[in-house]
C-alpha cells in the first residue's frame, strides 16, 4: 500500500495526475494539478436514466456542458484520456442511492455495475483560466474558498423525470473588463460559456449578494466593480439529486477527473 | 382538401412555413422559405436506439449539430418551434424499414408511434448564408443542384451500434477569401462549424475532385481557387442507415423542418 502522497503542483499532465491518484498518490482536491488540462465534473447514472440526463445536457449546454459520455458499463474515456478508467483514476467519490449520500470510497470497484453510464462535464477551471489570462483577479482561486453559488429563478428546459432551477456562480468583475469577460468566456462554449446575467442581482432571483446558496462570501474589492453570472456545475448534480435516482455517483466536491484534453482544445475560435 | 399551392418565398417565418406544410399548400423543397430562419434535418428513430444515436451526435457534433432532440412519442419541437407538429409540419418524409426505403408519406399519421424519438439536426442552409454574407459565392444555392458530397477516409467517433465514414460537402473558396470561410462558418458549430479540411481532396481520401459521392460536380471557375471541405449532414443519415433500424424515418431530401429560430441564434459569437 502507498502512502506517501504526491504534491499536485509536481503533475504536469492529466495522464500523470491520473497515475498518481490510481496508485494511491494523491487523495487531496486537483486544484492546480496538471494546470494546463481540462478537469471534468463526474455524474454517473444507470442507464435507464441515463437517456434522460443526456437529453437534459443536450438542453442545457450552459450549466451541463458534455466533455464526454461512455457507453453503457465503459469505465475508459477513450476520447477524452485514452487509458483511464474512471473506477480508480478519480481522488474521491461520493455515492448517493436514492438522493441520500451513503458513500465516500476512494474508488469504485464495489459500486460498479455493467448498466452504469459515466458523463464528464466541463468544470469552472478551464474558464477560470480564462478570465485570469485576461486580467479578471479570482481572490478565493487556489484558496480553500470556493466560488460564490447561487440558485436562480431561471428554470432549466426540463427533460423526462430532470428539472429544476438554474444554479449559476458569481463573480466580481471590474467595470472595465466586463466586455472582455463575456469576450473570454465566449470562446469556450465547452466550460459554461459566455455570462448568463451581468448586473442587478434581484432580476435573477437572488435576495443578498453577500449570502450564497453554495459556496464562500465574496464581497467587491471597489465599489463599481459589477457582478456577473455565469451558468454553474452544481446545476445538473443538483437536478439529478432532486429526482432521487436509485443509485448516483459522482466525483467528491474539488477531487475532479483529469482528462488529456488541453483548455485551449476546448476553445470554438 | 387544399390544391392550391404557395411559393415559398411568400412565407417569411417559420411558423408560416409550417402552417402552410401542415394545411398541404407547400410540398416541394424548402429552400429559400423563411429565409432568416433555422431549417433542419430530420431523423426519427425508436427509443432502443436513441441513446445510441444521441451519444453519436454528442461524438461527432461537427457532422450532427444537434438543434433540438424529442423525448419519446413527443411530437412538438418545444424549444426551438413551439406549436409545431412533426408528424404534419414536413413537406415529404421518407421511412426506411431495416434500412430499406418503403414509402414516402406526406405527414407521419399511420407510422407515429409513442418510443418514437425526434432528433433535429442543422442544416447546411445556415452555414451557406453566412458564406454568402461574406462574399464567397455558391453557384448550386436557389437552382436545382446540389452541393458536392464526398465519403472520406476519416473515421466518425463511434457510438454503441452507430459507425462510419466521415461524409464532407465541398466548396471552392477564392484563395483570398479561405480565412474569412473559417471565421465566418467558425461562429456556428451548431451548423457544423469550421472546415474540417483545407487544400488537398486526397490527404482525406477523395480521389477525384470533379466525381462527388453524392450531389453534383462543381468546377472551379479560377485556378488558384481552394478546396475547402466541411462536416456533412448526410454523416449521421449514412451511418444510421448502415446500422439497418427497424424503422428509421426521415425528411425528404431538400424538404426540411422549419424552426422558429434565425440563424444568429446558433452563433456563438
Amino acid at each position: 500500500m502507498a502512502t506517501a502522497t504526491l504534491h499536485s503542483a509536481s503533475l504536469r499532465t492529466g495522464a500523470e495526475v491520473r497515475a498518481a491518484v490510481r496508485a494511491g498518490l494523491l487523495r487531496h482536491p486537483t486544484s492546480g494539478a496538471a494546470p494546463d488540462f481540462v478537469q471534468t465534473n463526474v455524474a454517473i447514472l444507470p442507464k435507464d436514466a441515463a437517456f434522460d440526463f443526456l437529453l437534459f445536457c443536450q438542453r442545457n449546454p450552459k450549466p451541463c456542458p458534455i466533455i464526454e459520455v461512455m457507453e453503457p458499463g465503459q469505465a475508459e474515456a477513450r476520447l477524452s484520456a485514452p487509458g483511464s478508467d474512471i473506477r480508480t483514476d478519480v481522488p474521491r467519490y461520493r455515492v448517493y442511492r436514492n438522493g441520500t449520500l451513503t458513500d465516500e470510497p476512494l474508488d469504485l470497484k464495489a459500486f460498479w455495475r455493467p448498466d452504469l453510464v459515466t458523463f464528464l462535464l466541463g468544470c469552472s477551471f478551464s474558464f477560470e483560466h480564462a478570465l485570469m489570462r485576461n486580467g479578471i483577479n479570482l481572490p478565493y482561486y487556489g484558496t480553500s474558498r470556493n466560488v460564490p453559488m447561487f440558485t436562480t429563478n431561471i428554470k432549466t428546459n426540463p427533460a423526462g423525470v430532470f428539472s429544476g432551477p438554474l444554479v449559476v456562480s458569481h463573480r466580481w468583475v471590474p467595470k472595465e473588463k466586463v466586455v472582455r469577460a463575456v469576450q473570454a468566456t465566449s470562446r469556450f462554449p465547452a466550460v459554461h460559456g459566455a455570462p448568463i446575467h451581468i448586473g442587478d442581482p434581484k432580476q435573477i432571483g437572488i435576495k443578498d449578494i453577500l449570502k450564497p446558496d453554495f459556496g464562500d462570501p465574496w464581497a467587491p474589492s471597489r465599489p463599481d466593480d459589477v457582478p456577473v453570472f455565469w451558468a454553474c456545475g452544481v446545476t445538473p448534480q443538483a437536478v439529478a439529486m432532486s429526482s432521487k435516482p436509485e443509485l448516483m455517483i459522482t466525483h467528491s466536491p474539488g477531487h475532479m477527473f483529469v482528462t488529456d484534453l488541453k483548455d485551449e482544445d476546448l476553445a470554438v475560435i
